[in-house]
C-alpha cells in the first residue's frame, strides 16, 4: 500500500474521518498518525474516552499492517489488547503503529499512544491478511 | 451506582452521547447497552468500524463493574482484549456486560456484542477501581 | 478429531504428559480436562504457578477447538490472554474449554479454570487453523 | 528486589526450577532468563510447548516488575495477553522482560522470547503490586 492509498483508507473510513485522525508519515512496516483532541470525544471525567484511544491505535495498527501486505490484500483485525497506561488529556494524541511479525496470513502489530511526553497506551494485535472485502 | 447514576456517566461522557449509545437495562454485576448504527460509524468497507464496537463493549463492561463497587468508588480501564468474531453490519448493536470477577481493587469483565442474531465480538477487561475522579 | 485422536494429543505433547493433564471429556466444540496438582507445580509462595494454569488452559482451549477443525488439519495457538482471577490452590484443577466463534481459518476459544469451586482463571485465545505440521 | 532476593524467587518457585529457568541478569525495570530446551518442555509436533514460552515470559516479567516494586511488595499477575510468533526449537530460549509503566498498584510489563535469532513471542501482562503473601 503507498502513501495515495492510505491517504484513501483515512479518508474512505467514514469514522476516522469523523473523529479526525490524520495520517503524519509512513514506510514499511510503520506508520504514524495523530488526533486533535475535540471535547466530543472524552468521558465522562473529562479524559479521552478510552474507545478514542483504542480506536487511534486499532487504525493506526492496521495501516502499519497494510504497508507490508500483497497488493490487493487487506487487512481485519482479529483481536488486539490494549493497555490503557494514563488518562489522556490535552490536545493532541500521537500515535505510532509497528509491525512486529508479518506472516502470510496473520500479521502482528504494536501502536503506542502518546499525549505530549506521556505514554497512554500500548496496543497489540492481530490481522487478519484478507482479499479487499466489499460491503 | 443506581439506575439514575448510570444514566448520567451515559449522558456525561461526550463520546458516548455523540455516538448514540443508550442504556437498556442493568442489575448488580450486569448491564446492557444498544447503538443505532449511523454511516458515520463505519470503516472504509462499509462495515462498523472496530473503533465503535469496542467502544461500545468497553463502556458497556465499564457500566457493569459500576454496579458493584461501592459508593463514591469509580472504574477505569485498566487493560482489555477484544476478539472481533464477524464484521458488524445492520441497523442496531446490542451488548451485554456482565462482571467475572469483583475484587477490591480489580474487576474483571466479560462484554458481548451482537448485530441482529449475529455475535459480532467477545471483549475481556480488567477494571481498576479508583476514587471518583476530577479532571 | 475423535476420541482417540484427542487422546493421542495428550500422550504425544511430551510437557502435557509430564504436567500430568488429562483429558475427562468432550463434543462438538468443548473439551473438559484435570489435572492433579503435585508440589513441583507451585511458585514462590505455595499457589500453583500461574505459567501452570496458563497451560492447562492454553491445551485444554486447543483441544475444544480441535473438535471443530477438518479431518488432517490441526490448530497452533497465534495469541491468548488470560485473566488470572484468583490464586489457584488445593489438590486439583479442572478446566473447560469451549470454542466462541468456529472459522476456516481461526477458530476463538474461552477457557475457565477452577480450583474446587473457585474459579481461578479465564482465557480468551485465537487457534490458527493449520495443516497438521511436522517437526 | 536485589540480586539475592531475584535469584531466590528463581530457587524458591518449584516450577520454575523444575523447568530449568535461570536467572541471566536484571536491573532497575528489567531483567533477563534462559531456559535450556529438554525433551520433556515439547508439543505433539516437537515444538516447545506454548505453555513453557508462556511460563518463561511470565516469570520472567514478573521479575522484571518486581525489580521496580517497593521493598516488602511483591507482584502477582492480575492478565496478561501472549503473541505466539513464530514455533519454538532449537536447544535454549533467551527472554527478557521490561517494565512499561510502574504504577503504585499496577505495573505493565513487556516480555520477549527468542530461540537463537527467531523472535517467538511478545507477551505484555498486567502485574498487581501486592504484599508478599503467605501461603
Amino acid at each position: 500500500m503507498n502513501r495515495a492509498e492510505a491517504e484513501a483508507v483515512f479518508s474512505e473510513a467514514a469514522f476516522i474521518r469523523h473523529l479526525g485522525m490524520r495520517l503524519v508519515d509512513m514506510g514499511e512496516g510503520w506508520l504514524e498518525t495523530e488526533l486533535p483532541l475535540a471535547d466530543h470525544l472524552r468521558q465522562q471525567h473529562g479524559f479521552v474516552h478510552a474507545g478514542v484511544v483504542a480506536t487511534l491505535a486499532d487504525h493506526t495498527a492496521g495501516g502499519a499492517a497494510s504497508t507490508v501486505v500483497a497488493p490487493g490484500a487487506a487487512v481485519l483485525t482479529a483481536d488486539y489488547t490494549i493497555q490503557l497506561l494514563r488518562p489522556a488529556g490535552g490536545d493532541l494524541l500521537r500515535c505510532r503503529g509497528e509491525v512486529v511479525k508479518s506472516g502470510r496470513r496473520l500479521v502482528v502489530v504494536q501502536a503506542d499512544v502518546w499525549a505530549g511526553e506521556a505514554h497512554c497506551a500500548r496496543y497489540l494485535g492481530t490481522m487478519s491478511v484478507v482479499d479487499r472485502p466489499t460491503p
